[in-house]
C-alpha cells in the first residue's frame, strides 16, 4: 500500500530535509527541524505524490488516504493531549500547502481549523480568554470562507467595519469578545447566503475541504503564472501540511515573526527580521500592522524589539539561528510563534536573497569554512548577477526627493508611472520603461511587476508581497512609502504637496528606499570585492571559454571589463546602419549591376576597415569572430513612400525605380530568404569587401601595436558544404591579395554558423572545409520549430500556459529538439575533424540552463552580450561542477 | 600506367556497351557494334576519366596520353591502309564527343580532320573526285574554324554566298571543284585574319586542337544548361571518339542517314528514318536540306526512299536493325553512312521516344518476349507519362487552320506567340502560356523551349534539333512548317495571307503537325490500352500505395480514374476561398472573441460538411486524409484599402477596425507564424467545427450509401507531442458528441504531418499519440534548408548553376538533408509504434526520384496531385524493382 502521509514532531519524524520532492519544502524541513531537536508543533504531511495522483484520477483521492490521515491525526491528538472536534479540549490545526520549491503568496493557508460553535467554547475555556477564542473563530471562518468556499474576502471585511462602527472603535484590537461573537454570527450568515449551505461544523469535513482546496489551488491561475515565471513544471505538485496550532495571538506574552539568519538584502552576517506581538502569522506577511524589529541593534526610536519585549524567547531564537545555519550551511528564512513565552518553529527554508547578498554570503561562508569554494560558486544563481551589473544612481547627480520608503529590493530604476499591472505589461511590451506604483501588490500583479523596471508601494514591510517578489525577480523596489497617497481613479500619486500623474517619470533607488521626481542620472555598477573573488573562484572551476557578442568599441570594452575572452559574434550588418554609411549601403542594394555594387562597396570599405581596426585594437591578441553580412538586403531599405523618395533623390535615381527595387527585394518570409551566405554567393563582391576590410584592419593593428589580432571569419546560413567551400575560397583569395599588398600576413581562420537543420545533419561534410563551428541557436530554434521569433508572441504565451512548452525556447534552449541538433552536429563535426572548435553565439549563450547544456555537449566556448559575461562565467563554472541548468530555488 | 585510350573496329574492340561511364555512350556502342560484327569504321575512344583528369589538372593532359593516341592512330592507319597526313593516301578522321548519356546538340564535332593543302590532293586522287575533295576540305575548315578556333560560322556562310553569286548559282550543289577551291582560299584568309595565324596544316596539331575543343566544350554554357535541365552531374565528363572517316558525300552512290528501329513518336514497330543522298551526317541533323524517307511504305509522292535508291544498302540496314534490337533489347537510334554502296554504322544508342512510344514499345516488346514485364515496367520513364495525360484537341471544336508542319512531338498546346527564348522564359515565369516560334532552334534556345507550352519551327525535319529536344522534354512541337514566314524584326508570322503578331494566341497539335489560329478547345486524354496494361503490370510490382492530394470532387474523380487508392491530403483551407464562404471566413478572423468566431464558424459548418459529404461519396470506402486548417489566417483577409473597406462594410464593422485587425494578423514570416495546429490550440473552436463537419459528413454518407468512409484526420505543423495530444483530444471529444447525436459511429484515425525538424527529431514521442504520420516535405524542405519557397527564386537558379544544389529541392527531395530527417522520423516513429502508417504528401510524392527515396525508407504510401497518380504508380513499381530515382537516360 502506498504511503501518502508522513508524520513529524513529538518524536516521530518520518521525513527528512532531502525528501522535499515528496514532502514539499515546508514539510521536509518541519521534520528535519524536529529531528535536530528544535521545538516544532507535531503534525503530518500529505505528499506531493498524492497531489499528482489526485489530478491524474480526476481530482479524486485514493481509498487508503482517509485511514492514513486518521492515524496521523490521532498521533497528534495524543502528543498534545487535545482531541480534534472535542468541545472541551479541542485540537486545532493549520492546513498549509508546501511545494517542492517555495512559492510565496501563491498557495493558500487555513489556520485555526477545527473550530465550530461547540469547540470555540472549549478553546475559550482552555485559553481562559473568550476574546481570543472568538477572534480565532472569526479568523478561521474568514480564511476558510474565502480560500475554501470562495466567498469574496471583502465581504468579511465589511462585516468587521460594520462591527467597529457599531462599537465606535477604530482598531480591530479594540473589539471585545462579544463584538467578535457578533462578527462570527455575521460571517456564518454571509457564508450561508453565499454558498446556500450553513458553515460546516464538522471538523473532519472542514479538514478534507481545506486539504482539497490546497490541492485545488495548485492549478489556479496565480500559481500557473508564478510557475511560468519561475520555470517550475506543473507536474511537481504540492504537499499539504496539517499541524497542531500554536497561537501568537493569545495575549501580550505571545508573538509571531519571520526572520532571516543573515540580512537577505546585503548578505551581512546579522540576524534580520520582524515580529508582531499578539498576532497570527498572516498579520506579518500581509503588511497590515507595521512589524517591530527583532534585535535591539536594529531598533529605531519608539520601536520595541523582541530582544527587549521577550528576552527569553529571543535568546532561544538566537540559539535556533546558530543551530540552523550550522545544520543547513546556508542562510535560513524562518517563521516562529511565541505562545505564552514559549518559542515554536513553524518553518525554515533557504532564504531568498538579493544577488549582492547571495554573493556576499557565499564568499563569507566559504572564507569561514562553513562551505568550500566550489559550493560557494554553486550557490550563487548566475541569473541573479544581473542585479549587480545594473546601474545605480550617480551620487553627484542633482535630484528632487519626493518621498522615502523601505529599501525593499536593491538597484535603481527610472520610468514612467503606471498604476496597474496590465498597463505596465502592455507599455513595457512597446519598449517603454515603466515604474509600477501600487498601494500594495498581490499575486494578480506579478506580470506587471515582471514587466516594470521598478516597483513602488505605499504600504507593507520588507517581507511584504511586493518586497519578496521584487527581490526574487531582481527588480528594484521601494516598499511601504507611507508618505505617498495613491489615487487609482485620478491616476495620480501625491506626496508633500507634489502630484505626479500617470505617464510622468520618477526614479527609484531600491538600495535607499528613496523616490525622486523625474529622471536621475545613473552610473555603471562598481564590481564589489566579493564579486571579483567569486568570479576568480568560478574561473578556476570552469572548462568552457566565455566570449561576447559585440560590434561597437563600447560593447567590446564593457565585455573585456567583465572578463570576456574574445568576441564570439561581431555582426557586421550592425555597422551598416550608421547615418554616414547607410547611403552607400542603399546605393549598393539599389544597384542593379555588379559594377554599381562595387562602386558603393568601395565607399563602404574605409568605414568597415576602421570598424575592425578599432575592435581589433581593443581585443588583440584575443580572437574576434566576425560574421559576414547576414540579413536580407531589403532590411536596409526605406519602406514608407516619403523615405523612398528621399533615398531615391539622394542616390540620384527616381522614385519609381527605387520603389520597384524595394518591391523586388521584399520577401514573403525574409527569415528564409535571400540572406546569409546566399548574398555572398550571388554578390561575391560584398563578402570580398568585408574580407578586405577585416584583413587590412588586422594588419594595421598588427603594425601599430605589435599585437596581431586573430580574425575568425564566420560565414552565416550555410546549408551545404559547397556554399562554405565557395565563400571560403573568396575569403582566402582576398587574404592572399591583402597579404601580398601589405608584405605581411596574419593568422586567421574561416568557419561557419551552424544555424540550419540541414547544416546540423550534414555537419560531417561541412567540417571538412570549416575551421570552427559556431551554433546560431536563434535561427536554429526558428527553423527547428518552424517558429518566427518576430511572430511567436501571438501564441507562445498560450503555449507556455497550456504546458506545451516549459519555457520560451528563444530564452532557454530546447534541449530535446534544438539541443539534439546541436549534439548531432557537434558529434559529426568532431568525427570529421578531431578537436574542431565549437561555440555558441545565439542569445542562449547567456542563459544558465543553456550553458549547462553546452557543457554537456562539450562546446569550447559560449558567447553572449557584454552584461551577461559574468553570468556566463559563473554558469559555465557551475556547469563544470555538475549543477544542472534548471535551478529554480 | 593508366589506360586513357580504347580501340574499336577492325578486330580490336577494347570497349563494351556496359562501359559507357568510361567510354561515353557513343564510344561504348561503337565498340559493341563492331564486336557483334556490324560494319564500323575503326577508331579509338579517349575516356571520360581523361576529361575529369584534364579539368582536375588545370586543363592539362597526362604525359602518357600522346603515346597512347599515337599507337591507336597507327592501328587505324594500318586497318584502313591510309596514313594520317600522307599527301597521297591520307587518312581522315572524325572527332566527336560522347558523354555517358546522350546530349543532342550539346557537344561539338569535327569531320574530315587531316585535310590540308597537301592531303586534299591525295583525297581528290583516291576518290577520283576533285569537287568532293575541295568540298570536304572547306567543310573541315568551316567546322574546325568555328568549333575549334571560334570563328563565327556566319562569316563562312557569307563566303559561300559570295561564291554562289559569283558563280551565278542558287544551290551549294551547283558549285564546282574550282568554286570550292576558291571558297577554301577565302576560308583560310578568314581564319588567318580572325585568329592572327594561318589555318593549321599539321594534321596532328589539328587532331590535338579538336580533342581539346571537345573536352573544353564539356563546360560551355550550353552544355551546362542542358545538364542542369537533365540533372546530369558536371563531373561525369565526356569521352572523345576519333574514327576513320567514311563519306556519304562522295557521289550519288553515297548517302547518310539517321533512323530509329521503331517509330519514336508512336512506338509502332516500323523502321523509321531519313537520309540524304550525297551528303555528310550533319546535313541531316541540321535540317538544311529536306531528307527523304527510308522505306517505300513511308514515301509520299515525289520522295525517293533509300529502299528504292540503294536497295542493297537498304537490305543490309534492315538486317542491322534486327540484329541491334535483338542485341540491345530496345529501340535503337542509329546513324549510318553509305559510301559507294557500302553501309557503315556510325552510331547506335537507345532511342529517345515519346511517352506514348515508350509505353507501346515496352508493352509490345514484353508481349513479344523480347523483355519481361518487370523490364517493361522499368523501361518507361514515369515522368514522361505526363505527356499521355495531357489534353488533346477536341475533334469537334471549331478551328481555323493556319499552316501545317511535321508532327514532331505529340500533344496539344495553346499559348501566346513569342519569337525568342528569353522572352518565352520571362513570360512563362509570370505564369503566361506561350508558344515559342522560331525559324529553327539551336541549343541557345533550350531554356525557352523548356518554358514554352509548345514549339513551332518553320524549318527542319523530324530529327531536327527542335523535334529531338521537344520530344525529350515532352513539349508538343510542330517542326518544319515551311508555309509560315517568320519576321523576327517585325515580330510577326505570316501564312496564307494571315499575319499573327507576337502576343496573339495560336494552338499547336503536335500529333498532326497542324497550327491553328486562336485557342482551340482541348479534351482530356483517353488512356490507351497499352497504358492500362503497363499500369496493371506496375501495380503488380509495387509495394507502396498511391494516393492523391485533392479537395474538389473534380480532382477526386480524376484521381480515382487514374488509380488513386485514397486521398492523402485534403487541404481544408482551399474550401474556404469559395465566394459563398469567404465572408464567413473573414467574419471568423476579424472577430476578436471566441463567441464571434463561433458564430462565423456556425455559418461555415454546413458548407464544410457538404464538402466532405461529396468527397466521401466519391472516395468511400477508401481512406480520406483531411488536414485541418493550416495557413496563417491573414491569408484570407483583403489587403488593398478598397478591399478592406468592402469587407468591413459587408461584415458591419468600420474600415479602421478592419484595417487594424489585418495589421494585427500580418506576420514578418508567415511561414513560421501563427498557423497549423497553433491555430487549433489558440482557437480550438476552428478545429472543433472542422471535426464536426467531417464526422457529420461521414455519417451522412455511411447512411446514404451504406459504405462508410474512413476519415484520417491530420493535424498540421506539430512540433511537440503535447500539441497533438491537445488537438487530438478536441477531435475525439467532437467525435463522441457527433456519434452520440447520430446514434452511430464510424471508424476514423488521428495523425499528424511531420513537417518540422523538431517533429522529426521527436517523432518517437509524437508517435505515442499519432495513428499515422504524413511527411509534409514541402514545409520540411523549407525549414531544413531555411529556405522560403516563395523567395528562393532569387537565388536558387544561381545555386543550381554553381553546382551548390544538384536539383531544386522543392521538386526532388534533398535526400541527404530532408531525406535524412524523414528517415530518422520514420525509424523513431516505428520504434515507438510498430507498423505505424507512414506517407508523404508534399509535392515530392509525385516525383519519381523522391518516390524511390520513399521506397528506400519503407513508407506505406505516397500522395500526389491527380495527374501525377499514374507517374507515382509507375515510379513506385520501379522503386520496388530497384530502379533508382535518378534516371537521366
Amino acid at each position: 500500500m502506498a504511503k501518502w502521509v508522513y508524520s513529524f514532531g513529538a518524536g516521530l519524524n518520518e521525513g527528512r530535509s532531502d525528501m522535499r520532492n515528496l514532502l514539499g519544502g515546508k514539510g521536509a524541513n518541519l521534520a528535519e527541524m524536529a529531528s535536530i531537536g528544535l521545538p516544532v508543533p507535531p503534525g503530518f504531511t500529505i505528499t506531493t505524490d498524492l497531489c499528482t495522483e489526485f489530478y491524474k484520477n480526476g481530482r479524486r483521492y485514493p481509498d487508503e488516504l482517509t485511514g492514513q490521515v486518521n492515524d496521523a491525526l490521532k498521533r497528534v491528538e495524543e502528543a498534545v493531549g487535545l482531541t480534534f472536534g472535542d468541545s472541551t479540549k479541542p485540537l486545532l490545526v493549520s492546513v498549509r500547502s508546501g511545494a517542492r520549491v517555495s512559492m510565496p503568496g501563491m498557495m493558500d493557508t487555513v489556520l485555526n481549523l477545527g473550530l465550530n460553535d461547540a469547540t470555540v467554547a472549549g478553546l475559550a475555556a482552555s485559553a481562559n480568554d473568550d476574546r481570543f477564542a472568538w477572534d480565532s473563530y472569526r479568523r478561521f471562518i474568514q480564511m476558510f470562507g474565502s480560500v475554501v468556499l470562495g466567498v469574496d474576502h471583502h465581504r468579511f471585511e465589511e462585516i468587521i467595519e460594520q462591527a467597529k462602527i457599531e462599537a465606535a472603535v477604530v482598531e480591530d484590537t479594540d473589539l471585545t469578545a462579544a463584538d467578535w461573537q457578533n462578527v462570527v454570527e455575521g460571517y456564518k450568515d454571509l457564508v450561508a447566503e453565499e454558498t446556500g449551505k450553513p458553515f460546516p461544523q464538522d471538523p473532519r469535513e472542514q479538514l478534507w475541504a481545506a486539504v482539497g482546496a490546497v490541492f485545488g489551488s495548485w492549478e489556479n491561475p496565480r500559481a500557473n503564472t508564478y510557475r511560468r515565471l519561475h520555470d517550475i513544471p506543473a507536474d511537481w505538485g504540492t504537499a499539504v501540511n496539517v499541524q497542531a496550532m500554536v497561537f501568537g495571538n493569545m495575549g501580550h506574552d505571545c508573538a509571531t515573526g519571520v526572520c532571516f539568519t543573515r540580512d537577505p538584502s546585503t548578505g551581512e552576517n546579522i540576524f534580520y527580521g520582524e515580529y508582531l506581538v499578539n498576532a497570527q502569522g498572516e498579520d506579518v506577511v500581509a503588511g497590515i500592522r507595521t512589524p517591530q524589529p527583532l534585535s535591539n541593534l536594529r531598533a529605531k526610536p519608539g520601536e520595541v524589539p523582541l530582544e527587549t519585549a521577550m528576552p527569553n524567547a529571543y535568546a532561544e531564537l538566537m540559539e535556533v539561528r546558530e543551530t540552523l545555519e550550522r545544520h543547513y550551511k546556508d542562510m535560513q528564512d524562518i517563521e516562529f510563534t511565541v505562545q505564552r513565552n514559549k518559542l515554536y518553529m513553524l518553518q525554515t527554508r533557504n532564504g531568498k536573497r538579493t544577488a549582492a547578498a547571495s554573493l556576499r554570503m557565499a564568499v563569507e561562508m566559504a572564507n569561514a569554512g562553513l562551505i568550500d569554494r566550489a559550493e560557494a560558486v554553486r550557490r550563487v544563481n548566475p541569473s541573479s548577477l544581473d542585479q549587480l551589473l545594473h546601474p545605480t544612481l550617480d551620487p553627484k547627480a542633482p535630484r528632487v526627493l519626493l518621498a522615502k520608503g523601505l529599501p525593499a529590493s536593491p538597484g535603481a530604476a527610472v520610468g514612467a508611472v503606471v498604476f496597474n499591472a496590465d498597463e505596465a505589461e502592455s507599455r513595457a511590451l512597446k519598449g517603454e520603461a515603466v515604474i509600477l506604483v501600487r498601494i500594495e501588490t498581490s499575486p494578480e500583479d506579478i506580470h506587471g511587476m515582471h514587466a516594470a523596471r521598478g516597483i513602488l508601494t505605499t504600504r507593507g514591510g520588507m517581507t511584504s508581497h511586493a518586497a519578496v517578489v521584487a527581490r526574487g525577480m531582481g527588480r528594484p523596489c521601494v516598499a511601504g512609502a507611507g508618505g505617498i497617497a495613491v489615487d487609482y481613479n485620478g491616476q495620480t500619486l501625491t506626496t508633500g504637496g507634489k502630484t505626479v500623474r500617470a505617464g510622468e517619470t520618477i526614479t527609484l533607488d531600491g538600495a535607499t528606499g528613496e523616490v525622486f521626481q523625474g529622471s536621475v542620472a545613473m552610473i555603471e555598477p562598481a564590481m564589489s570585492g566579493d564579486f571579483g573573488t567569486l568570479m576568480t573562484w568560478a574561473d578556476s572551476f570552469r572548462r568552457m571559454g566565455v566570449r561576447t557578442n559585440a560590434e561597437t568599441p563600447l560593447d567590446a570594452e564593457t565585455a573585456v571589463k567583465f572578463g570576456a575572452e574574445g568576441i564570439g559574434l561581431c555582426r557586421t550588418e550592425h555597422m551598416f546602419f550608421d547615418p554616414e554609411r547607410i547611403g552607400a549601403v542603399r546605393q549598393m542594394i539599389v544597384a542593379g549591376t555588379e559594377a554599381g555594387r562595387r562602386a558603393a562597396l568601395e565607399r563602404l570599405l574605409p568605414f568597415q576597415r576602421e570598424d575592425f581596426r578599432r575592435l581589433f585594437t581593443i581585443m588583440a591578441p584575443l580572437p574576434v569572430t566576425i560574421r559576414l553580412l547576414d540579413p536580407p538586403l531589403h532590411e536596409f531599405l526605406p519602406h514608407a513612400d516619403a523615405e523612398i523618395a528621399e533615398v531615391a533623390e539622394s542616390l540620384g535615381t527616381d522614385f519609381d525605380t527605387m520603389k520597384r527595387r524595394v518591391e523586388e527585394l521584399s520577401e514573403a518570409n525574409p527569415m528564409l530568404g535571400h540572406r546569409g551566405c546566399r548574398l555572398g554567393i550571388t554578390y561575391p563582391e560584398i563578402y570580398e569587401m568585408q574580407a578586405r576590410a577585416i584583413f587590412e584592419g588586422a594588419i594595421l593593428v598588427a603594425k601599430e601595436t605589435g599585437k596581431a589580432p586573430v580574425p575568425e571569419i564566420m560565414i552565416p546560413l550555410i546549408a551545404t558544404r559547397k556554399e562554405l567551400e565557395i565563400t571560403r575560397a573568396q575569403v582566402e583569395k582576398v587574404a592572399a591579395e591583402v597579404f601580398a599588398e601589405a608584405g605581411r600576413s596574419i593568422e586567421y581562420s574561416v568557419g561557419t554558423m551552424i544555424e540550419l537543420p540541414r547544416a546540423a545533419m550534414l555537419a560531417g561534410q561541412i567540417a571538412e572545409v570549416a575551421d570552427f563551428f559556431s551554433f546560431g541557436t536563434n535561427d536554429l530554434t526558428q527553423t527547428v520549430f518552424g517558429l518566427s521569433r518576430d511572430d511567436a508572441g501571438k501564441f507562445l504565451p498560450a503555449y507556455i500556459d497550456a504546458g506545451i512548452l516549459a519555457k520560451d525556447p528563444f530564452v532557454s534552449i530546447d534541449v530535446e529538439g534544438v539541443g539534439e541538433m546541436v549534439r548531432i552536429a557537434a558529434e559529426k563535426g568532431r568525427k570529421t575533424k578531431n578537436g574542431l572548435k565549437l561555440g555558441i553565439c545565439g542569445e542562449h549563450g547567456g542563459d544558465p540552463a543553456s550553458i549547462a547544456f553546452c557543457e554537456s555537449v562539450g562546446l569550447d566556448y559560449v558567447s553572449c552580450s557584454p552584461y551577461r559575461v559574468p553570468v556566463a562565467r559563473l554558469a559555465a563554472a557551475q556547469a563544470a561542477l555538475g549543477v544542472g541548468g534548471d535551478r529554480t530555488a
